[in-house]
């Protein structure tokens, strides 16, 4: 591994914490979460692009304008979304709630939620959960907010590395929620990110853009933008690293793969785990015109239903890759369009490749798939990331409110 | 019903006959058929927008610059499609060798092909269906070409009615195939109409686009766009009706809507018979600023599979509608914004509407459900048409080659 892996997720660099509780929006698990910086981070976010967004979403919006945050309360179980003006006044009390037990002012925290749509938020629930997650904040088990996020995952997504900056010790850590409604554009479902890195606030929203638009926004899992997502960086500046400023700034590009390294792996947790998957998909094309157009083909072949089951039934069924590659958009060459199944070449030269089907159907059998599209008429590239369409998908979303 | 239903669907025009049979390219179904008219028929065509354009789709495109068809060849089993140059010169070759079997030209014959990519045609089979096809287009029950041209549909999808153009009788019949891979853009999967009427080509053309663009255009099942997509109208003028010549002609809008009732009518039929599907859902949009922003709303919905296993459930999950028009890039008016589920109103005034669960519950166990949705900025609507996703699919599409 690139970087070296450290205990504490989200609360790992200097000065944050976390802690969740449950208070039964969910049944059972942990439901409100709070995630705090000792001192006020330079902050930056990304949401989602559908025009329906639910009141936290723009909540927080709002509040990243100065481009400073101090807190991110956060509530799975339900969206908030579709709700009207109460329920615009419920994200707006969830801010109030926490700044008050945190000692902060409310235009420095940032408001999620995740779970139902147009369901009103139990605002009794929520008031206990927060009061109970602040008064907490800096004894509890930090990792405990990676599981209060989560609706239908079956795992918390979390991560923290470790790199030096100008001789000075800076951590990154990270936790996202993912399984349904992922399709994300411009922006994720739920994903948080902490640094004690020093970086100056319009740096740090460049960045996240960049770093976003090759990770979470490279992920499908059934190719629905919901109305919630969000991701948002905090960084304190604690590590007393030189201030990054520019992109000519010395740790610039160190600090830059950092963040695009914890962001890419915390987004192919999201795609691993997608709802009712069993198998991991990475999709990588080549030879493509523009950035743009490798992005829409990769993207494209990560969210056939058709490509999605044939993985699950272990089926070479290459045709059916050829298929989504002509209706992407992508431009392409007939003559020079390859498609390969891990190493195994299926098409070239204008014309199907003999394989043998019985290594392919072992191939395909295993937990993670390689497709690889040659488009065969420039030298950009991308990679996306998905998951196999099962019937556990199916069961999940047929009885979700129930 | 508005029309005249009649027998003999896609021969049931004046000088209209078909025929099929099965040479072994599917297991132990009819895979081969052939559409003949008597005379040469004005005709016309929309294929698929797919970059990657199955071998018949580019023969036929070719065939019907000159707008006269006098039949029209398929096979199913096998789409011809990324085959290569051989592919080609088989797609040609179902053309000569029909031209042959029916003394006309090959230009004048149409080549379509739906089944598995990538796999080389059988010819000798191929070669063989014709063959015996031309031999009893005249003896053969016309319907059997309805069923020769399905795959993985459970039941044929074919119609024909009567019409009356300034007091002559007139005919219009099809047939459709459909089931997977099916989002049509700007085209279908397969369809076929003839009629007797006496209609100009470039007319014809129009007219067929229009239709098109309300019936085929507007359904999903798993908004895939295959490589074969096509739709052909076949007009021999045998029943001697004043030739249509342009819009302002006093039959022009009662052949139009005759047929846009024959098309929209194979349209359903196919969203209704989509792979694994139980239910049918209809999605009426209102209220939208343009035409395009309706169909583009409507579209969306019918595509979701969030919706669609939410239907297949009989979960009256409203929340992902709107989620999706979020999405769709459609203009809307929350506050104006109405959502329904059949006659019950489940989101309206920006706010949740209460709604009796087990009314719901019950509604949506049923075989067909209409969604609507009024986005409250205009006076334009769009229909669209697709089905629930289901176990079955997931089933079908798992083991598709094997």
């Amino acid at each position: 591994m690139k970087y070296k892996k450290i205990e504490g997720s989200i609360a790992a660099a200097k000065g944050f914490s976390a802690s969740a509780v449950h208070v039964g929006i969910k049944k059972s698990k942990l439901d409100v979460a709070i995630i705090y910086s000792e001192v006020p981070a330079v902050a930056a976010g990304v949401v989602t692009k559908n025009k329906l967004k639910a009141a936290p979403v723009l909540v927080t919006k709002k509040h990243l304008k100065d481009g400073m945050l101090q807190a991110i309360v956060v509530n799975s179980g339900n969206a908030n979304a579709c709700t009207g003006s109460a329920g615009l006044t419920h994200a707006k009390d969830m801010a109030i709630l926490t700044a008050q037990g945190l000692h902060i002012s409310p235009q420095q925290v940032a408001v999620a939620s995740t779970g139902v749509i147009g369901v009103p938020l139990p605002m009794d629930k929520i008031t206990k959960g927060i009061d109970l997650c602040a008064k907490n904040i800096s004894t509890h088990d930090p990792e405990d907010a990676a599981l209060a996020i989560l609706t239908t995952d079956t795992y918390p997504k979390k991560i923290a590395i470790e790199i030096k900056l100008s001789g000075k010790t800076v951590k990154i850590g990270g936790i996202a929620k993912g399984s349904g409604m992922i399709h994300p554009d411009m922006a994720t479902m739920l994903g948080f990110i902490t640094t004690d890195a020093a970086i100056e606030k319009e740096e740090l929203k460049k960045l996240l853009r960049q770093v976003n638009d090759n990770s979470f926004n490279m992920i499908s899992v059934d190719a629905e933008t919901s109305t919630n997502d969000m991701l948002i960086i905090m960084a304190n500046g604690m590590a007393n690293n030189p201030t990054i400023t520019s992109r000519d700034h010395p740790d610039w590009v160190v600090f830059k793969d950092a963040l695009q390294w914890v962001a890419t792996y915390l987004a192919k947790e999201i795609a691993r785990d997608g709802e009712g998957a069993s198998k991991f998909i990475e999709i990588q094309v080549t030879g493509a015109a523009s950035e743009k157009q490798a992005r829409l083909a990769a993207r494209a072949i990560s969210c056939s239903p058709l490509v999605k089951t044939a993985m699950y039934g272990a089926d070479a069924n290459w045709g059916r890759i050829a298929c989504v590659v002509g209706y992407s958009g992508a431009q392409f060459k007939l003559e020079k369009l390859k498609i390969k199944i891990g190493q195994h070449v299926l098409y070239a030269n204008d014309a199907p490749q003999e394989f043998d089907e019985a290594v392919l159907k072992k191939l395909l059998q295993g937990k993670t798939i390689t497709l690889k599209v040659d488009l065969g008429v420039g030298h950009y590239s991308a990679d996306a990331w998905g998951c196999d369409l099962t019937h556990d998908y199916v069961n999940i979303n047929a009885s979700y409110r129930s």
